[in-house]
C-alpha cells in the first residue's frame, strides 16, 4: 500500500485509514474480504503496532470492518447492498397549497417527550458537544457583560461574536466582514426575517423540493406562495431549471438549502453556486441562503456558499451554530446583503434584540479556537453514523428502498415503495417509542408521502440500530 | 401623629416616613416647613431616635425632605411646583400613515452608545437589578438542565418558569394556569406573535394614543391599520369611546398596555377592565393586553389585569421580565386564551423556540420567592425617582409644562409648549450626550411633536439631575 497525496500534518493512523476506507469503497476491498495481519501492515508502513491497531479501530467505528475473534479483521462494508439512489424530484411547476399543518404540529410536540429515539429531530444530541467547555464560555461571557448578561444587547448583535463569524467564514472563502451580520435567534429566526424582509403577502417564492417545513410553513402563514423546482439529490436545484421558472414565474425571491440541504442533503457544487448567482444577479431577484450544516462536510474542505460569489448585495446568507454546538443557546445570524437595514428593523420590530448572554458565549468559544477542532471530531462522528445508517436501512428495510447520499450534515432521506405512506408509519412508530419525520411534511403539493426524513445526529448505539430495525420492520409489515 | 390602616408587618420606620409623606402630599406640611426635631418625634412615638432617623433619611432619598446643618429637616417637596398634568389625547379617528421609521431607527441606534445618559430607553439599569441573585439561578440552571441548556426547549416553554408565572399571577387573581402560559423572547416577541396570530395584512387594530412606539412599527410592517383612540393619562381608554369606534370600524383586535402605560402611565381602573373586556366579548375582538409594568405599582397593591376577567378567552395577556429583573435574558411570555394553537405556531415558524437557560434561571429565581422581596426595593426606588423627575421638571423646564402623573412603571411623559419640536430637542441633547425618545415617535398622525417619553429606570444621582436641568436648558433656549 502506498500512500500518495495526504499531507504531512495528518495522523499517520488515519493517513493509513483513509486510505483503506478509499479502497473498500472502490470495492477493491470487498465484504468479507481479510485485512492483512496488524503485523504484516505495520512492517509495510514501517509504523508501530499499535498505530496500526489505531487505523483498525478507526476503521471499526466507523462500520467498515469488524474483527472476528482469533482470526483478524475483516471487511463488512458493501456499498452494493446500500439502498439505491434517490432521484431528482420533479414537482409540479405551480403553486399549490395543500395544509400539513397538522401533521407539523403533531412531530414538532414530540420535542417534549422523554425516552423517545427522535429520528424526526435534526440537531445534534448533547453527547456530540464540548458541554465542558461551553459552560466555560458562558461564564466568561456572564462574568465580563456590563450587568451580568441582563442587559440588552445591540440591535445588531455582540460585536464579538459577529468578528469571530467573520473571521471564520474568511478561513473558505465566505467574504463577510463583521459589519455585514446581524445575530438572529437561531438560523430560522434569520431566514423569518429575511422573508419578511424581501416579500409581501402573496409574492411567489421559489424553493427546492422536498424543502425545509419549517420554511414552508413559515412562508405559507405570512401569506407567500412556493414554486416548488426540481431537486437533485446530489446537485440540488439546477441553475436552467431556476432560469425557466424566473421566465415563466413572477418570482420575488429564492430559498436553498446549499449545502448538505435539509432534507434532500445534495452539496450544490460550488460552479453552479457561482452561476445561480449570476443568473440571480440578471434577473435582480434576491436569494436567502441557508448555509447551517455547510460547518459539518465530510471530504476534505468546507464548500463555499451562494454569498461568496455574491457582488450585488442580493445573497441574504443564514446561519447558526444549532447544528453544531447548542441548539438551545439560539446563536444564529445573516449577512443580508444590501437588505441590512431592513433585516435590523425586522429584529428591532419582532422583539428588540436577542438574548445576551449566549451571543458573547458563544463568541468567546470561537475565539479560543475550539470549534475547529470539534468540528473535525464531529465531522468524523457523524460521517461514521451516516454510514451505519446506510448499512441499516440497506440491510432492514425492503427491497428497493433507496436513500439520499449525504456529503455533510446529519439527515438522511429515505424513499419507500409507493405504497408506504409514512405518515403512518410515523403513527406506528411512535409507538414503539421512535418518531420519525413524514416526508409529507417537506412540500405542499401532496407528495413525498412514501418519504422520511431521519437525523443520524446522535451517537451510533445498538439501541438506534434496533430502532432502524424497528422501522424496516414495520415498513415490511405495511407493504 | 397616629398612625392608622397600616399593616403590623411594616417596618415602623416606614409607617411614620409614609405618614409624614402623606402629610406633605396633602399639603399639611408645606414647602420650608420645619419638621419636629428627631427627639420629640422618638418621644411622641414611642420609638428610638435612631428609628425616627431612618424614617428622615428615607424621606430625604425620596427628595420630601433636606436636612439643613444644624437646623434640622425641612420640607423641600412642593407638589404645586410640579409640571401640570397632561390632558386626555384626542388623535383623529380615522387611519393615518405617517413615517418615523427613521426616527425610530435613530433612537434606537443609540443602545450601543456608551456614556450616554439614555433617558429614551425603558429598561431598569443592571444597578437596580438583583444581579448576584440572578446569576446563581442562571449557573444553578446551566448545571441541572440536560445538556446544560444546549438542547431545545419545547416549544411552549419551560415548564417550571410557566409553573411560577402561574403561581405569582395567583397571587393577585390573573387566573392564569402554566398550560395557559407560552414563553417568548421578551413582551414584544409576544405581542408579535399575537398581532400575527389574530391579524391579516389589511386588518385595523384599535390602539391607545399615544402608543408605543414598538407595537406601531410592528403592526405597520405587517400592513395591519392603526385606529389610534382618546386615551385619559390616569384611566386610559375609555370603553364609551372604543364601543364608538367599534360601531364605525372593522376592528380586528385591540392593543392597550393597561398598568402603567408605555407611554403615557395611566393605570386602567380595574373596573373599567371589566367593562373593556365584557364590551370586546360582546362584539368578539380579541385584546390583546400589554401587562409588562404590572408589577411595579407604587400603590398599596398590584392592580388586576384585563386577563383576570377574561371569560371568553379572548384576551391575549402579555408580559416579560424585562423591566424588573433582566431585559437582556429576553424572557416574556402570554396567556393567549383561545390563541394558544396559533401562538404555539407563531413560535415554532419564527424560531422554533427561544434561548434555553434564561427561562430555567428565571423559573429557579421565581421559585426561590426573591422576586417579590426585589421587586418592593425596586418599586420604593422608582417612586422616589418618579418625585425627582417630577421635581426636576417642574423646576428645571419653562413655566407650562405638563407631565403625566406615574403610579407605577418608570417612564414619564412630558409636554412641552406647541412651539418645540422635541425631535429637534432629541438632535441637540444628543450633542450633550443626551437621549430622549421624541413624542412623534409615538403616533402615526404627525402628532405629539412637543411631547417626549423619559425613563426615570436609572438611580437618582447628581448627573442624572444635571442632564434634566440641561435638557430644560435646551427647551428654554429653543423658545
Amino acid at each position: 500500500m502506498k500512500l500518495n497525496g495526504l499531507s504531512k500534518n495528518e495522523h499517520i493512523y488515519l493517513q493509513i485509514a483513509d486510505h483503506i476506507e478509499q479502497q473498500i469503497l472502490g470495492q477493491v476491498l470487498k465484504i468479507g474480504d481479510k485485512l492483512p495481519s496488524v503485523r504484516i501492515l505495520s512492517k509495510e508502513h514501517g509504523v508501530s503496532v499499535s498505530t496500526i491497531l489505531q487505523s483498525y479501530y478507526h476503521l471499526e467505528s466507523k462500520g467498515f470492518i469488524e474483527s472476528r475473534p482469533q482470526s483478524g479483521y475483516y471487511v463488512r462494508y458493501n456499498p452494493s447492498r446500500f439502498p439505491g439512489k434517490v432521484q431528482k424530484s420533479n414537482p409540479q411547476l405551480t403553486v399549490k397549497h395543500k395544509d400539513v399543518e397538522t401533521m407539523i404540529g403533531e412531530v414538532y410536540d414530540d420535542f417534549s417527550m422523554k425516552g423517545h429515539l427522535r429520528f424526526s429531530l435534526s440537531v445534534p444530541s448533547p453527547e456530540l458537544l464540548p458541554l465542558a467547555r461551553l459552560n466555560k464560555s458562558m461564564l466568561h461571557a456572564l462574568r465580563n457583560l456590563p450587568g451580568n448578561g441582563t442587559s440588552y444587547e445591540q440591535v445588531q448583535g455582540n460585536e464579538m461574536l459577529r468578528r469571530q463569524i467573520a473571521r471564520s467564514t474568511l478561513n473558505w472563502g465566505g467574504q463577510v466582514s463583521a459589519e455585514d451580520l446581524v445575530t438572529t435567534s437561531g438560523c430560522m429566526n434569520a431566514i423569518s426575517f429575511c422573508l419578511m424582509a424581501v416579500a409581501k403577502p402573496g409574492d411567489m417564492i421559489a424553493v427546492e423540493s422536498p424543502v425545509y417545513f419549517g420554511v414552508l410553513r413559515f412562508a405559507q402563514s405570512i401569506g407567500l406562495k412556493l414554486l416548488e423546482l426540481p431537486t437533485d439529490p446530489d446537485t440540488g436545484v439546477d441553475p436552467s431549471d431556476l432560469k425557466k421558472a424566473l421566465e415563466q414565474h413572477p418570482i420575488k425571491a429564492c430559498f436553498f438549502v446549499t449545502n448538505f440541504s435539509n432534507p434532500l442533503g445534495y452539496c450544490m457544487p460550488d460552479e453552479k453556486k457561482q452561476e445561480m448567482v449570476r443568473l440571480l444577479a440578471h434577473y435582480g431577484v434576491p436569494l436567502i441562503e441557508d448555509d447551517l450544516y455547510g460547518d459539518i462536510y465530510f471530504g476534505k474542505k468546507r464548500p463555499l456558499s451562494c454569498k461568496s460569489f455574491d457582488e450585488e448585495g442580493l445573497v441574504l446568507w443564514c446561519s447558526s451554530i444549532s447544528k453544531s454546538l447548542a441548539p438551545g443557546y439560539r446563536v444564529g445570524w445573516v449577512a443580508p446583503g444590501k437588505f441590512m437595514e431592513q433585516i435590523k428593523r425586522q429584529k428591532l420590530y419582532h422583539g428588540i434584540t436577542s438574548a445576551t448572554a449566549q451571543q458573547a458565549a458563544i463568541g468567546d468559544f470561537l475565539a479560543t479556537g475550539r470549534y475547529e477542532h470539534h468540528l473535525r471530531k464531529l465531522r468524523q462522528t457523524l460521517y461514521s453514523n451516516s454510514l451505519h445508517y446506510k448499512r441499516a436501512i440497506g440491510e432492514y428495510f425492503p427491497e428497493g428502498v433507496k436513500s439520499s447520499d449525504p456529503k455533510g450534515g446529519f439527515i438522511i432521506w429515505v424513499e419507500l415503495d409507493r405504497k408506504i405512506d409514512t405518515y403512518q408509519l410515523y403513527q406506528e412508530a411512535m409507538l414503539h417509542k421512535i418518531s420519525i419525520a413524514p416526508g409529507a411534511m417537506f412540500s405542499l403539493q401532496d407528495r413525498y408521502q412514501n418519504c422520511m426524513r431521519l437525523s443520524y445526529g446522535m451517537p451510533w448505539t445498538p439501541e438506534v440500530d434496533k430502532a432502524l430495525k424497528k422501522l424496516g420492520g414495520l415498513v415490511k409489515e405495511m407493504m
